[in-house]
């Protein structure tokens, strides 16, 4: 590929090949922060999902946000697990404390429902694999949420990549720091061990981790990793963590996330032949700022924010319709809880840890 | 410091507080590519340094860069060891290969010469540690080459960090690429172990290394490194580098470094508060481009390039003229040599190695 060509229709949503007709009825599993801001409205906005249910502890409470966004039925967590209301919906977007998708997935997918299911999939490598063999056996879609996947400029990075633009891909550098105090209160969920399953790798270095491994379209097969906590309310997480994948072409991603930092993102590629930066990728809301270098070429590209928590529903929607088998699946969401239990191990014993790939 | 006043007269050399009489004169002890196209050229253009004479293994071949230079003296580096012409020069300038920096700089200081030495050191933390007592004993000014501690956006960052800008510093992420083959045959010194004492980390990643030092002015506590080659000429050191410092304060900084892959430097540092990007900080010639941000404050800066060759022997000759410490002495230059050694070891064995800092 020219380089001039890949940025010929870059908004075009490149996995969207046909139009079909009808929505896919989603029941939101969990009605918090991230829900109720950014899914609901997506949903609203996106063609092929529509919002039938809310799942959630305090029925009561929701009703307001449930009128707000056309929602006939709000149901609680037993109600859901026993099966109320299933002819409401075809599929749930799981979106409540990491350690509980599981078990809410699981009976999704034994209702029959497709499940959209908030990264990381779960807490643990066995307990995402439990979630994986439910829809295998249920032959439900499943996607993991990770949204940057549809997002455009990573996603024409990965074309650049695969069509040689920078040559072989030689060392990547990722980070995402998002300051959660001042979004969350110190008693969030996000920084208990047991419900969040770590700390500000789980819920932020996740991005760079997935990316990478989309980018590369392979795994890693070592980790190392420091973490770093500065006291309460961090003391039981992560609050900063920097690690480095291994992957087995040679290549390198070097990535940090932090808690407790000035909210930034970035991602660059350094290849034999060139270099791809992203500004800002991972903030849900995407500058669609990008820099390519190839050869003694260089290109600025900057298109219009997109919105890749409505190009992930409709993507998910998507492939619900088309019967298509979504690219950030379950073992997308096993391979990365592998690299993130690798890495803890690796910060706690002064180790590279070995990952099977 | 208000953020606005951290570029108030930018460009301005801090460190220069008077205007010395008389220059240094510098013997040049090897004269490589690095030497001819950018050292003899920045001395000749700068303020305190002049060169008097060449110090070469092949006299007759130097005759014509000596007259183009205006240089009266061409030694040969048994000459030069025996002291021939040390009435000529009072500082020797070392631009051998690495393993040969130590000879050439001991000999120098027991002629009761001040110098500038070319990074690394030398090969090893031991080495480099005589190097140190030899120009102690002779009580002889000796500066490591790190050009980019002249630098302007480099030193402007410091003062940023020092006054609190962006906070704690969290993170830190830095790069250097240079494709070697481009710019030297395969049979180049810097692929040879022996005479490099090691590849892509020595030659380049040393700035990412020295810089994230300079600026958190603290050396790091653990090491974790990984090296990778890809064979023919790169099959006795390391083609590629990734490296991760941690630092006592838990600061962190992702570093790799790269002999074949397109050429691309940057720095890149994320605080409590803020952060500071500087655009290809380490190709000697530095655009000038950052970017601060601090709190909701952003500002982008350019300046007009400096050329940080240049800047290197002006203050080296500043140091020797007003009798001042270079702030990068022998110490500074044995530390990265003891994170060097470290990383090194972390990628052989596959552990986090502990530095004395």
């Amino acid at each position: 590929m020219a380089l001039e060509d890949a940025f010929a229709g870059f908004r075009r949503r490149d996995w969207e090949r046909t139009t079909p007709d009808g929505t896919v009825r989603v029941a939101v599993v969990g009605v918090g922060g991230f829900a109720r801001n950014r899914a609901l409205p997506a949903i609203a906005a996106g063609d092929y999902c529509e919002t039938t249910a809310l799942v959630t502890g305090s029925p009561d409470r929701a009703r307001a946000l449930a009128s707000e966004f056309d929602v006939n039925h709000v149901v609680d967590y037993e109600g859901f697990l026993a099966g109320n209301h299933v002819a409401v919906y075809d599929a749930v977007y799981v979106a409540t404390p990491n350690a509980t998708h599981a078990e809410y997935a699981i009976a999704a997918a034994d209702h029959g429902k497709h499940v959209l299911c908030e990264k990381p999939l779960t807490t643990s490598v066995e307990r995402a694999r439990d979630v994986v063999d439910a829809c295998d056996r249920a032959d439900v879609t499943l996607m993991t949420a990770y949204r940057l996947q549809t997002e455009s400029t990573v996603r024409r990075t990965r074309d650049l990549v695969r069509d040689g633009v920078v040559g072989d891909v030689v060392q990547i550098h990722g980070s995402f720091s998002h300051p959660i105090l001042e979004h969350a209160g110190p008693d969030t969920w996000r920084l208990d061990p047991e419900m969040a399953g770590g700390g500000a790798l789980v819920d932020l270095g996740i991005y760079p981790l997935n990316t990478t491994r989309y980018l590369l379209e392979c795994d890693p097969d070592g980790v190392y990793a420091t973490t770093h906590s500065s006291g309460e309310p961090f003391e039981q997480v992560d609050e900063h963590v920097a690690f480095q994948l291994a992957f087995p072409s040679g290549a390198t991603a070097s990535c940090t996330a932090s808690f407790d930092a000035h909210a930034s993102s970035r991602l660059e590629l350094i290849g034999s032949d060139g270099r791809i930066a992203i500004s800002s990728p991972f903030g849900g809301v995407v500058p669609q700022e990008m820099v390519v270098e190839s050869g003694d070429l260089r290109m600025e590209y900057t298109g219009p924010p997109v919105d890749e928590v409505r190009e992930e529903f409709d993507y998910f929607g998507y492939c619900v319709l088309t019967d298509t088998d979504p690219e950030p699946d379950g073992a997308d969401g096993v391979a990365d809880l592998r690299a993130i239990e690798a890495a803890y191990e690796s910060a706690e014993s002064g180790r590279r840890i070995e990952v099977e790939c």
